[in-house]
C-alpha cells in the first residue's frame, strides 16, 4: 500500500516507538501517580521527561506541558476553561478560515450554551483573499481595529490545503488588543518550527499551542496535549481523580495536575516520549526540506495534468506536505475509491473536519477533495505513482 | 514483584492483547472513517465489532456502547450532557458514599457552574449504616420519598473497600421516581454479572453504564466509555471532528458519532477487542470464584494480625476483590513504602480518589488506607506473601 494519509495520522512510526510501547504495555503498564510503588513513581519521570523533551522543542524554558488523549480534547479544555469566553461578558473569537472541527464545533457549541443564558459569543472569520487563499494581513488588522479580538485560534498548516498560516503576525496584531491567542499545531509540530521563545525572532506570541502526538510528531494515538506560557489560568472542564488531595472537591489548581484527570496513558506517552528522541530542533529543518521537495514533486506532476484542479495558497513558500484536489468529472470519493481499489493507493476525499474553508475553495460540487498528505517516509516513487495513476483516470 | 494493584490497572493482561496492539500499531494504527481506504474502512468493522462483544457482555440487545479514551471523559459527557441536570430546573442527585472523583469532582463543578447562574443541583449522599458500612437501603427508600432524585449515580463496587453496593435495589427504587440512573462499572464490568436484559430477574435498571477497558475487562488504557439504554439523549459535551457531516457546525445527533469526537485510538480499542474475547458472560462466574477465594484467603490472613484493622463491609458476600486495611502505629503510606522496599509487593495507599467515604471509615488518622486489590492473574503465594511480610512489620 502507498500511504498518502499523513495528515490523519502519520504511518508508519519509528520503530523504537511501537519497540518502547510494546515493552511498556508488557512490563510497566501500571498507573502512576502517589501514594504508589517504585515502578509506578518512576512512570512518573518518564512523563516529566516527555514534557521536557516537547517543551524543549518549542525553545518554551517557561511553558508547561498539559498531556491529554487527544488534541480535541485539548483544545475542549483550552476554550471551556478560559475566563475570557466563559465569563458574563460578551467575548470576540476569530477563527482562521482553515479551522478544524475541534476549534470549529468547540466554539459553536460553546456559543449556543452562553446564548441558551443570554452571554454573547461572536465568532468571526479572519479574511481571506479568496484568489490566493491566504490571510488578508492588512484586513486582519483593520478587522481587529473596528472589532479588537477576546480570543483567537488558529491553525499552524491546514490539513485541507497544506497553506502554512501568517501566525506570527496574526497573534501579534491579536496580541496589541490583548487577545488570547490559541495556536492549533496538529500538522505543524515537529514539521515546522513552533517558537516560543520571546528572544528569538521567530517567536509565536501564542498563549496554547495544542498538538497532536500521533500527526507530525509521529508518536501514538492517545498522547495529545497543550502546552501553555501559563499566562492565562485554565478553570477545569472534565473533573475527575488526580492521585492528590482527594477529599476535596475540586480539582486542583496546580495547571498540570489539574488538567490531566484519570489514569495517564502511560503506553501512549511512552511511545510519544520514543517518537520525539527522532525530532530535534536542529534535524527540524532537514525533514521540512525533504518533504518540500516531495511536494513540489507531487504539485509539478499534478500541475501537468489538465483533468486535474489543485486548490493552494498562491505564495508556494506557505505551503507544506498537504496537497488538495479533484479530478474534473469525478466526486473526490469516487477518485479515492479507485486509487484504493485499482492503485493501493490510500489518501482521504472529503471536507476533512474543515467546515469553513470549502466555501472558499468552491470544492462542494466535488463533495470535497481529494487530499494526499506526505509524511517523513514518502518516498519519490509514492509521488511518482500517485501522479502517474492519476494519469490513468 | 507481587503486583497487588488491580483496582488501579488490571496486570498483566492476556498476552494476546499484547500481540494484537503491537500488531496494530505495526500494521494498520491508521484514522479510521469515510472518505478513506480499504483498510481504514475496515477498521471501523473492528471497533463496531468491539462494540458488539460489550452489547452482548451486558445482554443489552438494544443498547449502544460510546468509546471514550478514558472512564472519567466518560462520566464527565454523560453527567454534562444529560439535559435533565443542565436544564432551568433545580435537581437532585443522590451519590453513594462510594463514588469516585471521576463522579464526584464531576458533580461538584457542574454544581459550581450551575450555582453562578442561579440555578440549583442539590447533591445528597445516599445513607449508609456506620456500623456495616453498607448502603442503608430503608433509609434509601425513605430519602427518595422525601426528596425524589433526579438522578443517582452509583459506583458498582468501591474502589476503597470491594464492598459491592445494592445497585439494583437503589436504581429499582430510584425508577419509582424517574430517576435517570449512572452506573460506575469501573471496579466491575468482567468481574460480577452487569444484566441490562430487562426480563432478567438480576436485570439492573441502569440507563448509563461508565466502563474502564483498563481495569477488570484487561484491556488497555485508552479505550474506555459507556453503555446506554437510549432511554436519555446527551447533549454534546466535547465537541471536534467525526468525519461525518463536516460542513455542520453541530455535532452529530446520533449517539455513538456524536459523543466520539476526534481520532479513535484503534490500537487500544483492538487491546480491548482482544481482551474481550477471554470474558465470556459464562466465565465470569469462575474468575469471580477464584478472587473470591483469594479475597477470603487474605482478609482470613490479615485477621489473624492483631496489628491491622480492616474496613470492610459487614456481610462478606457484598465484597470482592479489593481490601483496604491499615497497620496500628504507620501511616498507610509508610506501609506501602515498606511493602514495596522490603518485600517487593506493589500496592496502593491514600483516599483512593475517594472523597466522601472516608469519614465512614475513620481512615483519616492513618492518611487514607493501604489496598491490595487481588486480579484474575494472581496467585495464592502473593497473598501469603503479603499476610507474612506484614506479620514481620
Amino acid at each position: 500500500m502507498i500511504y498518502l494519509d499523513n495528515a490523519a495520522t502519520t504511518y508508519p512510526k519509528p520503530e523504537k516507538v511501537y519497540e518502547i510501547m510494546d515493552r511498556t504495555n508488557r512490563n510497566c503498564a501500571f498507573n502512576t501517580g502517589r501514594g504508589s510503588y517504585k515502578i509506578a513513581r518512576e512512570l512518573n519521570n518518564l512523563i516529566e521527561n516527555t514534557r521536557d523533551k516537547i517543551v524543549n522543542l518549542v525553545y518554551g524554558d517557561c511553558h508547561n506541558v498539559v498531556f491529554t488523549p487527544s488534541v480535541t480534547i485539548a483544545i475542549n479544555q483550552i476554550i471551556n476553561g478560559l475566563e475570557a469566553v466563559n465569563s458574563k461578558n460578551d467575548a470576540v473569537v476569530y477563527v482562521s478560515p482553515y479551522e478544524h472541527n475541534a476549534v470549529a464545533r468547540t466554539l459553536a457549541l460553546l456559543k449556543d450554551k452562553r446564548e441558551s443564558i443570554n452571554r454573547g459569543l461572536i465568532i468571526r472569520e479572519l479574511p481571506i483573499n479568496p484568489e490566493t487563499l491566504e490571510i488578508d494581513l492588512d484586513k486582519v488588522k483593520y478587522d481587529f481595529a473596528m472589532e479588537p479580538p477576546t480570543l483567537i485560534c488558529c491553525n499552524h498548516i491546514s490539513n485541507v490545503t497544506g497553506y502554512i498560516l501568517p501566525v506570527q503576525s496574526i497573534f501579534e496584531y491579536g496580541t496589541e488588543y490583548g487577545s488570547i491567542n490559541i495556536l492549533d499545531a496538529s500538522q505543524s509540530l515537529g514539521l515546522v518550527n513552533v517558537i516560543t521563545d520571546r528572544a528569538n525572532s521567530h517567536f509565536i506570541n501564542a498563549d496554547f499551542i495544542a498538538f497532536a502526538g500521533h500527526k507530525s510528531l509521529y508518536g501514538p494515538f492517545g498522547a495529545a496535549g497543550f502546552i501553555t506560557n501559563n499566562k492565562y489560568k485554565l478553570a477545569p472542564y472534565i473533573a475527575g481523580g488526580t492521585g492528590s488531595n482527594s477529599l476535596n472537591l475540586n480539582m486542583p489548581e496546580e495547571i498540570t495536575v489539574g488538567q490531566e484527570p484519570g489514569s495517564h496513558n502511560i503506553v501512549a506517552i511512552a511511545g510519544l516520549n520514543a517518537a520525539l528522541d527522532n525530532i530535534e530542533r536542529n534535524t527540524i529543518e532537514d525533514v521540512y526540506e525533504y518533504e518540500k521537495e516531495l511536494t513540489d514533486k507531487l504539485i509539478d506532476g499534478l500541475k501537468k495534468n489538465r483533468n486535474i484542479k489543485l486548490y493552494l495558497p498562491e505564495n508556494m513558500y506557505n505551503h507544506i506536505s498537504i496537497v488538495s484536489f479533484n479530478v474534473k468529472g469525478y466526486k473526490a470519493d469516487e477518485v479515492g475509491r479507485i486509487l484504493d481499489e485499482d492503485f493501493d493507493i490510500a489518501l482521504r476525499t472529503g471536507y476533512h473536519c474543515a467546515p469553513y474553508i470549502h466555501k472558499w475553495l468552491h470544492s462542494e460540487e466535488y463533495a470535497g477533495t481529494v487530499r494526499a498528505s506526505i509524511g517523513r517516509y514518502t518516498t519519490e516513487e509514492d509521488i511518482e505513482s500517485l501522479i502517474e495513476a492519476l494519469e490513468e483516470l
